[in-house]
């Protein structure tokens, strides 16, 4: 574990947290925690944090130990792998610090936190790690994990995530997961739920496992299914390389298309609002909102996949989706009273339409299918954003195919019935497309239409008849589609207390309602760690045991012991 | 919701939920709350709950708001029910209160009780509630809930565990989950969770049902499918008794067979002992942990199913189902403190045996079936008690088919390998038998052998394949069946260490763990609610927003407004 090289007075806490506006953008020159390299089909990305790289006063990153700063860099470079570097097949995934993988969540940095950053930070990362699991099983972009050292707590989390993880045999080297035994908290961003149910350790050992501060090592780490493989040192180097090779040899990716160049989004940042090529943002404090105005293309989609490719990320598809994505981590992190999210869009249907049609046409295409993976990604983490959504659908709006998708992950959508008075704008209409009926799984494993309407399958069917036509307010209702459909007259009034109401509800009480009502039907690995392992880790973050000044996450390091109140709850 | 009628002062909190032995057997003579009543194939549970028979002091029971002592009355209701009246193939349940149904949970109480008690109030009522779903799934004994009145929050819970719903259509009955806008805490024990996956409630209708404080009432609540059925008051009594009649010819309950009763159990409740005719249980306070002393049946099985049923409740089986559960039960509430659960048995492994397989021989016959329904409930509610669980195998053990079933619902089992020292007592053994493949499943669907090897699911043929055959420390080591296997030099060591290391980590910690650690693979309604939704709510039943002196659960009712802290984590 981190910091174990020097004593930190508890004094010192809290941590500044919530004092910066985090930036996700970053790009490989300027990593300070990572080295991303790659030859061929196989790339490289070596952890080497910075010790004094924290994003925030008052830690030091020893031991491969990671705060959001070093998470930020690993998203970023994830995302490059798949898009800059479609001939990557292969991610090794490894250490450049002798005996240590990584170390995990820096501590001191965790024990001084707010408790919105750790919850925010917990599920930031746990979204990266899904990523690394959806480009193996989607993309044919596999992570290996060379254990040349112990990846202690958050670090074997963060190996828990990889395709394949190989331990270096040396006497020394573990896995482990000490957590409980010394903080008091729970190996809770994708530990638990991936030892038992990606890698199936079984239930008894994985308990010892969880319980073991030293962790487990050499060939007990292959046999209680913790590792894939365990090598010699003198071995360690070459089996890497073969093994990466093998996996190589599985993929669909292609050997020699060029990538796309994800270059610094163009955004500017007012106090209450924020411009995007395609995507406004506008603030109403008062009430605690943010309504996201979703422009449609401004062009007919490209004639051809080379000049899709040519466009690279100016393409419409994979534009919007990052600047949506950058959207919703700033909300996340820098605007944590916003409590609602508004969707709206304005603009041709017509060009929505065309690269909705587009994209579903080249789907084969490793370009296109990264794009469409992108959007399945972002409409997780809009799935997974703690804000009400809703989305209003007037005149003008363009939610067609992709976008109106949008309509299916809020928690509740309105669209006018009819034009406004004074207005001679159409009324609002929508239409669904291939792309509203599988490509767009939620985390649940069903697409959105598949969950909305759990009680009544036919309306799928119902709504799959209806593709590509123009469908209006009370066509939508009657199809299930949108929830309500006020008029003119009713319109401001509605829109107004609705959100009035909204902003006087605890948030506390709307986090837990959206979390349980937004995934109905089966769970999946992927919702086990949101649901079930992170609301236990956040129940365990507040409680005295752990974060209280007695607490051990607190008291970790310090020479005295935590002091724990006994009951069982 | 309830205690409307009459204001508190904040300042009466908290309720001394702590400070009561809670005995959890009673009988209908007794009860104060409901009416138990029955007719040939229809029973009628009607609820009246006594305004001033609080379990604890500081709250009036007004409008059939509940508390735990209304609900351990409900828990036996539906046991006898199920044991008493095998004729019984509908159970009315209805209100005898003029125009309330239910009005939930006493929120004075809620407000303040200890978090301890909340949760393990809270999880208990989830159980019973799984237990009325049981009845009409397994055991033809299904639930009609007769809304003569409103069902609001926990009321509105309680009738969606039930089989049918009628509504009366009067204008003002209505169901309504008022939590969120009135309380800042969930509709946590089962509503969120059964309005989206068993009613199948459109999740942006269900997020406007949720956020309604008047609920729903008359058709929509039909067609949101809130209820299955909404009457008028003039038809209401005859169509709930057609729709009783339709409900008992789905049955297969017999139509005369008596029924058992069930007697009041034999208990000694000494300081730190317990004894129960089959079950002892010794307390080590020190190292907070207790021993459950399972006892053989001391003769063989019955020769006749005519001769285990004139046994009635003194029937092995059934007498032992019942001290397990009383013992679990009086644990949770009355014990919080001792966090670890030790199992062992003692006794003719020949003698449990011979029970177990009379068990399989008249699976069909009712009492049978029920016998058995009752072992996966308790087994259940041992997987789900929130303390560490172990098993320890000795000399002398007769861990065999329903026995040997415990050693896969504890967190770890040690098998002693040999005989002790100067003790002649042959090595222990085990047996399995098709009680442990299939009649058992765990929350999750699954058997605990099939959750267990989820990563080698030949390892449960392997399994299947020694049913029948005394398993020594070797084999049941090599099939996987107990964790660690000690010899008499290391065994004493070995397990002092064990325990006494348990005993220094949080309490908390292990929860989370645990609840996380024992419910591998799929998930279901029931895993929902006791991992997703439980998790979620405990953690609101932690935050300012609800519990502080300004938060809503304690504003409720005194004219106050509840103060909320607005950022979303």
């Amino acid at each position: 574990m981190p910091d174990s090289g020097k004593i930190h007075n508890v004094s010192e806490l809290p941590i500044a947290t919530d004092s910066l506006q985090l930036d996700f953008q970053t790009h490989p020159d300027r990593y300070r925690h990572w080295k991303l390299t790659s030859s061929g089909a196989i790339a490289r990305l070596d952890m080497d944090v910075d010790e004094n790289g924290a994003m925030f006063p008052g830690y030091e990153l020893k031991l491969n130990s990671y705060d959001i700063g070093v998470d930020i860099e690993l998203y970023d470079a994830i995302q490059r792998l798949r898009f800059e570097h479609p001939e990557v097949k292969t991610v090794v995934v490894s250490s450049n610090k002798p005996t240590m993988f990584c170390a995990g969540a820096n501590i001191r940095m965790l024990a001084g936190a707010s408790h919105g950053h750790k919850v925010n930070f917990c599920k930031f990362t746990n979204e990266t790690r899904n990523a690394i699991e959806d480009a193996g099983e989607f993309s044919g972009q596999r992570y290996l994990c060379a254990l040349s050292g112990t990846a202690a707590g958050g670090g074997y989390e963060l190996a828990l995530a990889m395709d394949y993880l190989i331990l270096i045999d040396d006497g020394n080297a573990a896995v482990s997961l000490p957590e409980i035994p010394l903080l008091a908290v729970l190996p809770g961003t994708g530990g638990l739920t991936r030892i038992v149910d990606k890698r199936k350790v079984r239930r008894d050992l994985a308990d010892v496992f969880c319980t073991v501060e030293e962790g487990v090592k050499g060939r007990r780490a292959v046999d209680w299914r913790l590792v894939d493989e365990t090598v010699p040192g003198s071995q360690f180097v070459q089996r890497v390389a073969e093994r990466a090779e093998e996996m190589s040899r599985m993929s669909d990716r292609p050997d020699t298309a060029g990538g796309v160049q994800l270059t610094r989004l163009s955004r500017t940042i007012e106090a209450d609002s924020i411009e995007y090529d395609w995507l406004g943002l506008s603030i109403d404090r008062t009430n605690r909102n943010v309504t996201l105005h979703i422009r449609a293309p401004d062009s007919e989609a490209p004639d051809s996949l080379e000049h899709a490719i040519a466009l690279g990320d100016r393409f419409w598809p994979l534009a919007l989706a990052r600047q949506l994505d950058d959207a919703l981590l700033h909300l996340r992190f820098n605007e944590p009273d916003i409590g609602t999210i508004i969707i709206t869009s304005a603009g041709a249907a017509g060009t929505v339409k065309g690269h909705d049609a587009f994209l579903q046409r080249h789907r084969d295409n490793w370009l296109i299918r990264e794009i469409v993976l992108y959007w399945k990604r972002t409409l997780k983490r809009l799935d997974l954003t703690s804000r009400t959504s809703f989305a209003l659908v007037e005149p003008g709006s363009c939610f067609a195919g992709l976008l109106a998708e949008l309509l299916f992950a809020v928690d509740r959508s309105y669209m006018l019935e009819g034009q406004f008075e004074d207005d001679d704008t159409p009324a609002p209409t929508i239409m669904l497309s291939e792309n509203n009926f599988g490509p767009l799984p939620m985390s649940n494993g069903l697409t959105r239409l598949e969950t909305r309407f759990l009680g009544e399958p036919g309306s799928v069917a119902g709504a799959r008849d209806h593709i590509g036509r123009e469908l209006d307010a009370a066509l939508a209702a009657e199809l299930g589609l949108v929830t309500f459909t006020p008029d003119d007259i009713d319109w401001e009034d509605e829109i107004r207390m609705l959100l009035e109401e909204r902003a006087s509800f605890s948030p506390d009480a709307l986090v837990g309602m959206e979390a349980n009502l937004r995934f109905a039907g089966p769970e999946t690995m992927e919702t086990k760690i949101f649901g079930r392992l992170t609301a236990w880790q956040n129940w365990i973050f507040q409680r005295p045991n752990a974060v209280s000044d007695a607490g051990a996450l607190r008291r970790y390091g310090t020479g005295l012991r935590p002091e724990y109140d006994k009951d069982r709850v």
